[in-house]
């Protein structure tokens, strides 16, 4: 294992996406190996691209990275697919258009599942991130597909958050709708060219009047992605919010109050794998059954079921208390 | 308090509404409401109503809620909007167009707020739907907004889910992507007299015969929601469904897999509220300011977060084991 971290720090591309794999699968080898480099992470700017059907977040992404080689930059990719075990992954339509990267050593591209097991965005994706982190990349883009819950909880990941809006669609009002404007550090209009551009420009300054008195405006910003316009505006308002983040303490709050979100998730997650294991099957599928048939209410279940987790209760049954 | 519970079971509104709002605050008063009319709830047909931007959601609830008005039933309608301290609920766009049914008695619509404290659906949403239920509405529909995760929590809640489509603005392809097809019970190709509805619902037959031999396909219905056309077709395909899953024991498996859903995530809160208690806020402080830090990893923060609620150490502390 030492190893393999060993050809990871020197920039193994091979070792990277071993580690990748391993921490995704949430093995004991993924966790020792994210212990053993977490401390190298923590330099990356972390960009979390979002928005609604059909704006051109993956053709952004694709051309944003295009852009940051251009500027001598390296960037890893997480690309966050609603996990489907009907489609098993096998539909990745725009995912294609970041092969225009494939090649070259200073892009690299992971597409993940979206979803953890109980719901909410899958734990790995925030280790994924630390891991194409500390291995160095000076931008690490998580893009997110569909609009709503995923992108709230990625905007806790990233430290600039860019969501893309799409003229004449509906999209101006889905924005709003989703309650999504509030996260964004950055809003992109893609597809400047297309009629209507300039209308949602104007919606956009009139929502984001009524932010507020004294709260940041997100900077708007004009792109085409697919023709390559705009990218270098955009590429310039990003590293203007890290700038503004980092003066203002800002990056620092958000660094603390992503990282007790994560120590809360995971321990949460812990939590229920032991009272999982600490349930006996049947008395938890007693207590299901119950609820299933309308004779306790699932709060009074649930409290049921912590109580059986107590040590008091433990110790009543005359079981060690470990 | 009794003399709330027993107005609400005498069908009084007034008594729903201040349950709904108890239950939705989390407090205290809420549960208890909650454990007195839980036992009544279970006979309503719980549908969800969900898809991607702009597909008419919206329209089509009312739409269906107005068609079983027409066949004599009462209607819940539980529209969940992601929650945004920007814009307040203040935008509510398409919910006006539900007003329409704003002074039959027969029709009760509820906006909510989808996102919990922590990530992923309200907890309450499964809480007042359950109201609504136990209150004795022949259907609750939920209506989410967005695509998504919202959507796959809101499938373990309905018995039916329909997934609205929406020809030629590239939701097909969305509704690919987002991998969500795989939950609907039925496909509603809205906007039908739009051009393309016909080549949508080839898409989607063509899709669906990619399913595994031996999985139910589920039925795909045409609506001109805005026109009322259709909806006395998809009222019968849902119907439909809802006869299949009792007759096939899929309902009850489906019930099963909700309760214990529930419990679970119930508990998963209790605990974590636990565990804030009975961490001193510097303790946790201080392990989120390493990772912050890059000194641990969350993994082995959480961990040790663990450990300090564990018995034995607080034993060990010379703290009585509660």
């Amino acid at each position: 294992m030492d190893d393999v971290v060993a050809r990871f720090l020197a920039g193994d591309r091979r070792a990277l996406a071993r580690i990748i794999t391993r921490v995704e699968s949430e093995s004991a080898e993924g966790r020792d190996y994210l212990r053993a480099i977490f401390p190298h992470s923590g330099k990356s700017h972390i960009i979390g691209i979002t928005g609604g059907a059909g704006s051109g977040k993956s053709t952004l992404t694709g051309a944003l990275a295009g852009e940051y080689r251009r500027r001598g930059k390296t960037v890893g990719i997480v690309a966050v697919d609603p996990s489907s075990p009907f489609t098993h992954g096998a539909i990745l339509g725009d995912r294609i258009r970041m092969q225009e990267h494939a090649l070259d050593p200073g892009v690299y591209v992971r597409s993940m599942a979206s979803r953890g097991a109980l719901g909410g965005l899958a734990p790995t994706i925030d280790a994924v991130v630390s891991v194409m982190d500390a291995f160095g990349f000076d931008y690490v883009i998580i893009e997110t597909v569909g609009a709503g819950q995923d992108e709230v909880e990625i905007a806790g990941t990233a430290l600039t958050t860019v969501l893309v809006n799409n003229p004449g669609t509906g999209d101006d009002i889905q924005a709003l709708k989703a309650g999504i404007i509030e996260i964004a550090d950055v809003l992109v209009v893609n597809k400047a060219d297309h009629p209507g551009a300039d209308i949602l420009v104007s919606q956009l300054r009139a929502l984001l009047a009524l932010a507020p008195k004294g709260s940041r405006r997100p900077e708007i910003v004009k792109t085409t992605a697919v023709k390559g316009e705009g990218l270098d505006v955009l590429a310039d308002a990003i590293a203007a919010n890290r700038t503004f983040l980092e003066e203002s303490g800002g990056a620092a709050v958000q660094r603390q109050a992503h990282a007790r979100h994560q120590v809360l998730s995971i321990a949460r997650s812990i939590l229920v794998e032991k009272i999982r294991h600490a349930t006996p099957e049947d008395e938890l599928a007693n207590l299901v059954e119950r609820v299933a048939a309308r004779q306790v209410d699932p709060q009074t279940a649930a409290e049921e079921l912590v109580t059986m987790y107590q040590p008091s209760y433990r110790v009543r049954r005359g079981e060690r208390v470990s």
